[in-house]
């Protein structure tokens, strides 16, 4: 399925006790519709308060199941802050996790100084004027295969190393509207948060955009680079 | 003062007890800024749900104030669903209603299967697909200076009577957003939702284009004229 999600209400992608998760919400849903007490697998997590434009998930179906139904079915029993956009069946092999070549996110920042009330939950709000040239600039020398350590939440508990391939990383502007695209092969927990929170600081003049040299090769996370707010982040596309 | 607000937890404009309104809440904070209990005056009120892009309001104040400070006062005290955009100085003789020389309401419907989780709050949905240039044929007969009865949800009560100048009636569409556009000197109770109920039936093929004329030289309020809900509905613009 692909799944669209305000996270704003949300814990989360994955289950926990005592607080509602979209994993939460899929499965309950899944299990009204179906009868089955299956498990609902993502493409990967998304924190308490990200948003998801088009997470990938599956789950497997002992019963037999009309596509065009079950997408109604989702969407008739879901809050309407989670919609399936779409549903099909998958080869037995297919695996929403394992199985992703690729991941696109976008990280959306509201450059002006009043927040429109229609975006509060959408955006983060940087009042100072950011200078999306500099942060081109930096964002080139972070774009390529590297060890991210430096740009990970946690470095420490990455059970699949620090080396990740950044596709893309860029900067663009319309109006006060700044967007920060990523795309990769894989990201270090928080890691996109905290791309976005360095580059803003670059863009704000706090840091030089040459300084991202050498934070990538320190390999240490430091103050220098903050975890930028969740509500501005958006899992956007996911390839296979 | 020009306001923006989400109208989606508000029980509309209007102080009312026990419920949590726009008006309220500006006038608590005003209170909380100015020690002063003035009453904060609107270019006309929006109902529950219904949301402002460009609300202008009015208060006079007995203390000195520095606009500056005033706007940055607003904001921080207020949620962040009501933001004061700017605030000036007005001569004694402004009025936010009373001057009013032309008002500017867009109503937004998201026309495909799907309602995007990011828009529940600021769309109508509507899955049948609309035939805009039916609701066009159906919107230039309504434009123009016409008694609007047909088009109030309580024509009894009007005290300005029911005609109405509606300078310009229109509909347009992107993809799956279709907007429609209502400007004119004066609005009846509930008019735009009840222009965009009625012009979402033609353009769903409920009705024909060319009852239009008949609904409004009947000047009666029947079920062929649906309110469409408030959440659809922004306050956009307002000249004086």
């Amino acid at each position: 399925m692909i799944v669209s999600y305000d996270g704003t209400r949300y814990a989360g992608w994955q289950v926990q006790p005592h607080h509602t998760t979209i994993q939460g919400e899929l499965e309950r849903v899944l299990h009204r519709l179906t009868g089955e007490k299956g498990r609902v697998q993502c493409s990967g997590r998304t924190d308490a308060g990200v948003h998801a434009r088009g997470q990938v998930v599956h789950f497997d179906l002992g019963v037999p199941a009309v596509e065009k139904k079950l997408v109604l079915g989702f969407n008739a029993l879901l809050e309407k802050d989670i919609r399936v956009l779409s549903l099909r069946k998958a080869p037995p092999t297919f695996h929403a996790r394992f199985g992703v070549t690729g991941k696109e996110y976008r990280y959306f920042v509201w450059n002006g100084e009043v927040l429109p009330p229609f975006l509060r939950n959408f955006r983060t709000h940087v009042r100072a004027p950011l200078d999306t040239a500099a942060m081109n600039r930096a964002a080139r020398v972070l774009t390529g295969k590297h060890d991210f350590a430096a740009f990970s939440a946690n470095p420490n508990r990455e059970v699949d190393g620090t080396i990740r391939h950044l596709r893309e990383l860029k900067v663009g502007r319309r109006g006060r509207e700044v967007v920060i695209v990523a795309r990769g092969n894989g990201f270090l927990y928080k890691m996109v948060r905290s791309l976005a929170g360095f580059l803003i600081r670059v863009g704000a003049g706090d840091l030089d955009a040459e300084s991202a040299g050498a934070i990538l090769h320190s390999k240490t996370r430091t103050a220098r680079v903050p975890t930028a707010e969740p509500q501005g982040l958006f899992l956007w596309h996911v390839s296979y």
